[in-house]
């Protein structure tokens, strides 16, 4: 079942703040694997928000239902040889470790950027209106809404310090390493 | 991306009555596609609701909710070459043909048994619940749920005549005159 040219599924499951960088990254490496014969499927909040989880909010509960409905879709994609790229806040260890044993071929991505650079970059313009408590539960600002680091992710994308090309580059080298490519 | 060692993905769409016989002839089936070398995901009301609508109730509104997020996972799985085995009450026309819409390579079963033949088996005693006042919203039980028959569906299979090998039988001709097998 999880073959697919002779390569399996896999899930890459991108965590960290609003701004780091998870959906750029996932966005530039989904042509690249595509154009290596994999079949790919891009998951993150807009997309799924609009149609999975469109009766969800921000809070604690609804982001763990929201993860749960995600990762619920990403385990049949895997296991029938897709390579699915998911970019999610997804702040929870418990929450994320829960994806990782239900998903099985589970590769957690930290997308590291620190509180201020996000805040600098506020590419949406999320962190103004959480700062102006125009949003409420706003990861890394608010204290209903903690970001918790990953212990032991299998990467580590520090994206103040790599460009998006040199990010993708380490992915690569990781799925070669794990044999997904 | 729809190929699958030279076939494509689809969704077989069961539709009926509770006790129609949906469930069991998707059952059968998966394994005699699998031995035809296609990748086979069944989705279903038993499974679901554990976890990708398990917030989700009878009442009209939730069973399209229900069924729009299962259409988002058969969409996914069927673009990329799974054959899907669906199989819902689905009393909606209109929700139904979202789904069709949605999912693009959608092929509707009409699993057909007069409702007094289905209360006659009533496998799972739901109807001798629903009946008794101990459920609510039950289809075709209750005004508040009626089952819209499919005017046009790609296959009849009716259950008060045919049995499940004879089901399979016009499902796999079915399959063979769409060039999906």
């Amino acid at each position: 079942m999880k073959e697919q040219n002779g390569k399996k599924g896999f899930t890459l499951w991108f965590t960290g703040l609003s701004g780091a960088g998870k959906s750029t990254i996932a966005d530039a490496l989904a042509p690249i694997l595509r154009d290596r014969g994999l079949k790919v499927e891009r998951l993150d909040g807009d997309i799924v928000r609009k149609s999975l989880t469109k009766d969800l909010g921000f809070s604690m509960e609804d982001r763990k239902l929201n993860i749960e409905r995600v990762t619920f879709v990403a385990k049949l994609l895997t296991r029938n040889g897709v390579a699915v790229l998911a970019s999610f806040i997804s702040p929870s260890i418990e929450v994320r470790n829960e994806s990782r044993n239900e998903i099985g071929n589970f590769i957690e991505v930290f997308v590291k950027a620190s509180l201020d650079a996000c805040i600098e970059r506020d590419v949406k313009g999320l962190y103004k209106k959480a700062l102006a408590g125009e949003i409420k539960d706003f990861t890394g600002i608010h204290d209903t809404a903690p970001y918790e680091q990953p212990p032991t992710p299998e990467l580590v994308l520090d994206t103040e310090k790599l460009s998006v090309e040199e990010c993708i580059e380490k992915i690569i080298a990781k799925l070669e390493e794990l044999q997904y490519l």
